[in-house]
């Protein structure tokens, strides 16, 4: 098995300048997600942070979020509930809206995705602003989940997002400073 | 270990009326995501169908290709590569076009995703009409790649998918007439 600290994730991490807009730093996960080793190892790196957590549903963010949160259901034995945006989900749903620096945004999830008492992790790619994260806290909780932890490959540490998620645990993979 | 087949499977897909337009029934697949022993077992037996296949990369489609994509790369020790709709990827990529029957989409794919003569997998959730299937393919033959397999949950036979597809190895967990 190849070891993969987070210098060795953080150099699959593609940075890419002024993108979506000038001034920001995209980070991109695709080139960590193609080499298999290094895949492996971040998805079970993650889902070994929550596992003396009591997990029953992964819940995973739309769109990249499905990319790392379905393989940690399947890692942690438990399923997988995505959160989407507004106008995927076919059935009855809850709704939460909220801000981002570039407007309003909003996310949907099933009515029957959770079940009251159930205890959730919630995983995305990246953690930035924590506005997205917090809003996915808050649908959970609409449907009576308990949010047990919220994990990512990466996180931004000068947005502070971790602000936003006070009073919950916080796991990421990679710090970037 | 629970036995999961066809009809159990089946039992956990469901059918959305006249979504997203009249006529048209949705398969919503989130009851089967969530139920854990379900989801294992189906993401653990595409990959089977697979298994005496080399796979080099896992292809999954925007979005819900995703959600059965990462695991099923995870389960066969492969990297695992995005499939996206247009203007979500951040860097240097290919693009196609298709027809659907509600009018042209797109698909996009970053450059070095595959490398030329890599063994692809291409997963989604559903065949339906085969074009995004389709498309997909030939986004991964433009780089190069040699697509091995087209792996779903379900095929909608009704919508006759699989003639897109000839000349590929297509297999599905659960068939509806």
């Amino acid at each position: 098995m190849v070891e993969v600290g987070p210098e060795v994730l953080r150099s699959y991490i593609r940075d890419i300048p002024d993108y979506p807009v000038k001034g920001v730093i995209f980070r991109d996960l695709t080139p960590l997600f193609k080499e298999k080793d290094v895949f492996r190892e971040a998805i079970r790196d993650l889902a070994e942070m929550f596992s003396g957590v009591h997990v029953d549903i992964v819940v995973g963010i739309e769109a990249r979020g499905f990319i790392v949160g379905a393989p940690v259901a399947l890692e942690l034995g438990t399923g997988f509930v995505p959160v989407r945006k507004p106008g995927k989900l076919p059935w009855r749903k809850r709704s939460v809206s909220y801000q981002l620096e570039y407007g309003a945004e909003a996310l949907e999830v099933h009515e029957d995705a959770i079940s009251n008492g159930q205890d959730v992790l919630i995983v995305d790619d990246l953690l930035a602003t924590g506005g997205t994260a917090r809003a996915t806290i808050g649908l959970v909780e609409q449907l009576g989940g308990v949010v047990r932890g919220v994990g990512f490959i990466v996180e931004l540490a000068y947005l502070h997002g971790r602000e936003k998620l006070k009073g919950y645990r916080v796991e990421a993979l990679v710090r970037i400073d």
